[in-house]
Parts: C-alpha cells; sequence; structure tokens
C-alpha cells in the first residue's frame, strides 16, 4: 500500500498537463499537425483533466505553432477534460475565444524578473500592471473569471540572478491590491520557476509567506526542472499543501541546444510520486506512461521522465 | 544569497561518490583503463571527499572491472581524499586490502528484499545475518572500524514489492541485536533505494523510525533514480538531518537497455541543491560540473544530470 495521506499534504491535486503547448513552442523542426493532435488525444486518455493544447501566437514568429487553429479542429475532446491555449496579448486571446473546444482561461502574465518580462512580454512591469485595467475589463466583458496569474521567474533568472521571497511578495501585494482596486481579484497565483532558481526552501518560503498574506488565494506551482530541484520543489510545494501543479508529459519542453531551458517536472513522474504519497491525481499511470514513450518517440530524442524507463511498481506486496 | 540554513537541515553533508564504481559495472561496453582513471583524477579535483574507484569482482563474470588494480595502480590519489572499493566476499576483501591507495571500508551486504538478496549476494537472509560473525573478526583482525551497513532495497524492490518501513526496521532490530552479541556495532546505516521504491514519505517513516531507535548508529542514503523521485527522497532526507549520501556523478549507472536499472541521484545536482538550502559540501560545482560533461562524453549517451545542462546560476543578485 502506498503511505497514507500525511498531515499537510493535499488529498488530491490537479496536475495540468502543459507539454503540448510548452514541447512543440521551442523545438528546431515543425512537428506535423497530426503528431500534436495524436499526442493531445492520447493525452485525453490517461485521466488528466487540463491540457494546453497550443499557445496563439504570431504564426511568422513561431512557425512551430502557426497550426494553433488546426490542431484544435482535429483534436477529440473527451468529456470532463479542459482544454486551454495559451495567448500573449489580446489578439491572441481572441482566438483563444473564437476556438471551439477550449475554455479560454482568464490570466494575466508577470515576471519578478523585469528584464525577462521586458525580453518575453515586451513590457516593463509598471505597463505589466498597468495592463491589469485591460483584461479584467476584458475578462468581465466575457464572463470569464479571473482564473490566475501566471508570475514567471518567481524564483530568479540569469538576467536577475536569485529572486528573495519577500522580493516576490511585495510584488504580489502590489498586484493585489491593484486587482482589488479593479474590483476582481485572481483566484490563483501560480508561482513559475521558468529556469531553475528555486529549491525547495524557497518553495517553502514563497509559499508559506503568501498563505499567511493572502490565505484566500490558491497557489500553483509551475517548474521547469533545469538543474534538478524540479521534484524536490514539487515535495516541497506538496508539504505545503499546494493543490495545483503545472507539468509537461515526459518532461517535454526546453530545448537540448538552448542552454538553460529545461521542460517542466514530468507529469507522469509527479503523478507517480502523488500517488506513492496517498495524493489523488485521478491519472492512469499505465496510460501516462505510453502516452510519454509516444512522447518521446514524436520528438525521437530522450526525454527526462524516469517512470517510463522505470517502469510501474509490481502489485503491492 | 542561497537561504540560510534551516533547522532539520543539516550544516554539512557528505556526499560519497560511486560513479566510477557504478557508472561502469554495468554498461554493455568494456571502457579502457585510461578513461576509466581520467574520470576518478577529475573527480579528484573537485573537493568531493569520497570516491569507490571500482569494484572487486570476479573477472569471468564482470569483464568490465577486471581491471579493477590496473585503475588503481594508475589514478592519482588526492590528498584529503577516501578512495574506496567494493567488494562482495572475503577475496574481494582481501583485494581491497592488497591494494595502495584504498581506505578498505569494512561494511557488510544485507538487504530487506530476501529474494534480492538471494539473486544479488547468493545469500538467505538468515545466512547474511550468520556471516555478520565472520565479517566483524575480519574487521577486527585487519583493526578496521565496522563502517557501515549498506542495506540494500530499503523500500522495497521488483520481487517483493514495497517494503514497509516497519518490515525494514524489523530487519535492523535483528541486525543490530547480532552486531551487539558480537561487540562491534556498524556506525551507520546505508538505507539504499536500488531500484527507486521510494519516496519522501517513506524516507521519513524509516529514517524517523530508526532515530527514534537507534539515535546512536548514523544514517546513509543511497538513492537510485529510476522513477523520479530521486532528488525528492534526498531532500526528504535533508529535513531530517541525514548528512551522508551516495551519489553518481552526471547520475552514471544504471543501463539504458535494462528496464529498472538507473543511476544515483547525480551528485553535482545533489551538491547543486544542498549549496542553494545553505548546506555545504565542499564540492567545487563548476568542476563537477566540468567533470560530469566529461563521463557523458565518455559514455556517448545523455546521462541524467541536470545541472550539466542547466549551467550554474549567474553570481547573487
Amino acid at each position: 500500500m502506498p503511505s497514507a495521506n500525511q498531515p499537510g499534504l493535499p488529498k488530491r491535486v490537479l496536475l495540468r498537463e502543459d507539454g503540448p503547448r510548452e514541447g512543440f513552442q521551442m523545438q528546431q523542426q515543425v512537428f506535423p499537425t497530426a503528431q500534436k493532435v495524436e499526442l493531445i488525444d492520447r493525452l485525453s486518455r490517461t485521466g488528466v483533466k487540463s491540457i494546453e493544447v497550443t499557445s496563439f501566437v504570431r504564426p511568422d514568429r513561431v512557425p512551430q505553432l502557426a497550426d494553433a487553429e488546426q490542431v484544435i479542429q482535429a483534436f477529440t475532446a473527451a468529456p470532463g477534460v479542459r482544454y486551454r491555449a495559451l495567448y500573449l496579448n489580446e489578439k491572441g486571446f481572441e482566438r483563444a475565444l473564437a476556438s471551439p473546444k477550449i475554455q479560454p482561461e482568464g490570466y494575466v502574465l508577470l515576471a519578478a524578473s523585469e528584464e525577462f518580462l521586458k525580453r518575453n512580454n515586451n513590457q516593463t512591469l509598471e505597463q505589466a500592471l498597468d495592463q491589469l485595467e485591460t483584461w479584467t475589463k476584458l475578462f468581465s466583458k466575457h464572463q470569464l473569471p479571473f482564473e490566475r496569474v501566471m508570475l514567471s521567474t518567481a524564483f530568479g533568472d540569469s538576467f536577475s540572478g536569485r529572486i528573495a521571497p519577500e522580493t516576490v511578495l511585495n510584488l504580489c501585494a502590489r498586484l493585489l491590491e491593484r486587482c482589488q482596486i479593479l474590483g476582481l481579484p485572481p483566484q490563483e497565483i501560480t508561482f513559475a520557476d521558468t529556469t531553475g532558481y528555486g529549491n525547495p526552501e524557497a518553495v517553502k518560503k514563497l509559499i508559506g509567506g503568501f498563505r499567511q498574506r493572502w490565505p484566500e488565494v490558491a497557489v500553483g506551482l509551475h517548474l521547469h526542472d533545469t538543474r534538478g530541484t524540479g521534484m524536490a520543489n514539487v515535495y516541497a510545494g506538496l508539504e505545503l499543501g499546494v493543490e495545483r501543479f503545472d507539468c509537461s508529459v515526459a518532461g517535454l519542453g526546453g530545448c537540448p541546444f538552448a542552454k538553460g531551458a529545461a521542460g517542466n517536472v514530468p507529469t507522469e513522474d509527479v503523478a507517480f510520486m502523488c500517488a506513492e504519497l496517498g495524493i489523488e491525481t485521478g491519472i492512469y499511470l499505465e496510460e501516462y506512461v505510453e502516452t510519454a514513450r509516444f512522447a518521446e518517440q514524436l520528438v525521437g530524442r530522450p526525454l527526462p521522465g524516469k517512470l517510463k524507463t522505470g517502469g510501474l511498481l509490481i502489485r503491492d506486496a
């Protein structure tokens, strides 16, 4: 038997699968639409409840995702699964709204590292905070809840170095104050370790501090395993009762040729660890492992997920 | 700045490098002696304090390690580094004693899974316990301390499935009682997760239970990262104050072709996580990362260590 659920650990967690988006946006090659669709269709049969299928970006800038609409057209939506898509601006948001099968998330992108924000979103921190008004109005107009703030580089990055939990909490204070004034607070802050600057104690300090000040706002974690601390950071989050994790099948994502870029923690490895800790995920491990192996074949290089090689445990002794 | 040392976390830990032994015993190919020697010599310049350089096994059974004596002859011993070698029987122990540069460890191999013990050591559990007398006498004769018991499959294996911490603690009780009678208790029990059956809560239960009953015996962890929980298990160990970890440069070990076999947690990733947690290891990360990259080139396939790809953090912000 797996360990009984421990005090502190949550009873169940939501694993959000970001592989199809994370995996294909950074690859050197452009994958056929049919393969992307097959990956999504396989994921739809694994018990996972939330899948990010693509990103609405400019086709001329990111040709790898130029087929976003075709992918959405072609995959088979399974009942009980939420399909999401990333957007970076209003144009992308409109494409998300116009897409069948997609249940758009009301979210805002922010980063603890201003230089990262400038390079990735072409915004200063002040501009991003100012834009909250536009976004919250858009969400209200389309009767979408403000589901989350994706806070990138929440532990640091190669522009700013390590960023202390206190600094991030101060940013959260500014952010949540603005949202309060706008009358639409986010339901969740997703702290993203974008390039492996996090460690388990920093995770605990940040989340512990956040919980103390804003117990009404849910916490999510989005952890790229760039330097080997990913799974330990997941465990630290679980110890503090975090119930939402963004993951990536087989650890898909990042780029083997770009220094510092690694995929999210592998969904099936996180699901396995949760199962062993007595935490429900709703995920069928066998199906996920098969899908992880498929993802690996698809990209044609070894992916970091471990369970797909190690295999499931034999039946309980 | 890295996080300050937390209550519970140790101030410093000993990372024992097992890569040269773990890495070359299971490879499909036989590596040239000179390459093994170069790996050891590079490791000797990383600040690591303990290196297992080879294993004294039968050359006809394990041709990969037939050059044990030549490797030992050829590497350059660095001051302050302890060089170890594995042995499985008295003949191997005698080879260890006869080897220059090697400081043999007085240890005994045991396993929580009896079937594993039978297949790996050709012994029943009772026979292994009976042999304690022979070993302790040998250690005394050669004025060696009884340094540790290597307890394999301490969380289970594919023969026995999961093994409960209580079962392992009962085995420890039998073991330590015998040693007490023989008048030579071991200084440490090294709990080995041989094939990825461990999880962070099981680590805590086992070590917590052990500490309560035998606070005078040190605890070590030897964690193969077969199913992705390795680094989380390290962190769970650190949370309980464990100060000794067996690791493997770049995660060397296991076999890409044998199901269920994976290397130990990567030494440089563990050292990085420790550094970020404010725990001293004495290891120079830059040199370790270089050595991990060398190990990868040497075996000619991607090795699991993350830091060698992710790179060190930029200077503190």
